[in-house]
């Protein structure tokens, strides 16, 4: 059968990065169809009804939702390379740490950044927590998927890819090299992974950007 | 190999109702340590140092957190009982409803009856939002996981019993017969089902340590 595989993202959002990054892995042909968040798509709005929210990665005509559930969907689906390890307790480690990302990392960089003033230092102080967290779980390991890039890796698309580059948007520092030496280095690798490398829009594009579309007020979108 | 498991919880936490449900379904014997949240017990602190919280399930001396993430590790581990269906695109599915319930039904039924006064109203709006998407995702299925319970009704029993607890606890009206008269329907079902039934709380036990508990201002906790 013929496979039709139709990923609706936006170029910038880390969310989005993650499931390139996921189908490039595994050597999922797709076609990409970008959203503009200000007028989405009645497709957009037909496949993800109830949140209309990207990305949603359209297989078969079928549309799965959520980039965590995507990127289980895509590990379940699609043989090749394994997104995540095979023992149960290695998955549900994996899975921990893709929600501490989701529920605790990635909130507090964006508020450290675009939040509104008044909540910004303290989302500063809660991205050096939860930013150390994930250093002292790296341990000596090159991924936090081990030797290779695993589905932890992936999600924290946020941290490799985009902290760098709001916190460059925004002007603010959030990185500390000596105190996050492990995390630095793992940023490093992430970023020359060539996968991971063809899954991410240009920097210096999407910082201007984001400083274009923050300053516009356009926060509460 | 003598299979030890043991779950860290709180009497009457839905959280902590899933993984009984679980373990429950799956015929899995298991001892149940109940945790004091004003005093939480060295054992949690070293199993759950990130979040400090119940649901922990300890297999062979090995923790795994986060009650959505319990469920898979549950799933994945013993055989038996389907928690989520065999199909990839059904599996995701049942993963995007679990974290809807978790994500936007489940802090709107809590906003609703223990929030803020202010958030309180517009919380109860939400809540009948949420409940409506539920209602028309149930279509003419008995379960979410059609003829049986599977991963989106144990999530749900945040809905199935607590829901109608804090209504009750908290005085405030959240469900509409005539107009969920699906979900209403579930949750009879969900209520007469035996694994279910012996994994709840007591009820009245339960209503009257809610409406202590709140209005002894401990809603920060």
């Amino acid at each position: 059968m013929a496979e039709e595989v139709v990923l609706f993202g936006v170029r910038g959002s880390p969310f989005t990065c993650r499931i390139e990054i996921a189908l490039k892995l595994k050597g999922v042909q797709y076609k990409y169809i970008n959203e503009d968040l200000d007028n989405k798509s009645p497709l957009l709005l037909k496949y993800n009804p109830v949140h209309k929210k990207v990305p949603v990665l359209v297989h078969n005509g079928k549309p799965v939702l959520e980039s965590l559930v995507i990127l289980e969907y895509i590990d379940e689906t699609w043989q090749g390379y394994p997104i995540l390890p095979e023992d149960p307790y290695e998955r549900a480690t994996a899975r921990f740490w893709a929600k501490f990302i989701d529920d605790k990392c990635f909130p507090a960089i964006f508020k450290s950044c675009w939040g509104e003033e008044k909540e910004r230092e303290k989302a500063v102080e809660e991205v050096s927590v939860v930013l150390k967290i994930l250093e002292d779980e790296l341990k000596e390991k090159k991924f936090f998927g081990g030797e290779n890039v695993g589905l932890v890796d992936i999600v924290a698309v946020v941290i490799g890819f985009s902290l760098g580059v709001y916190e460059e948007a925004a002007r603010v520092e959030l990185l500390n090299k000596e105190k996050l030496p492990r995390l630095c280095n793992w940023i490093d690798d992430f970023l020359s992974n060539s996968f991971i490398k063809e899954s991410l829009p240009p920097r210096d594009k999407l910082i201007a950007y984001l400083r274009n579309y923050y300053r516009s007020d356009n926060a509460s979108k």
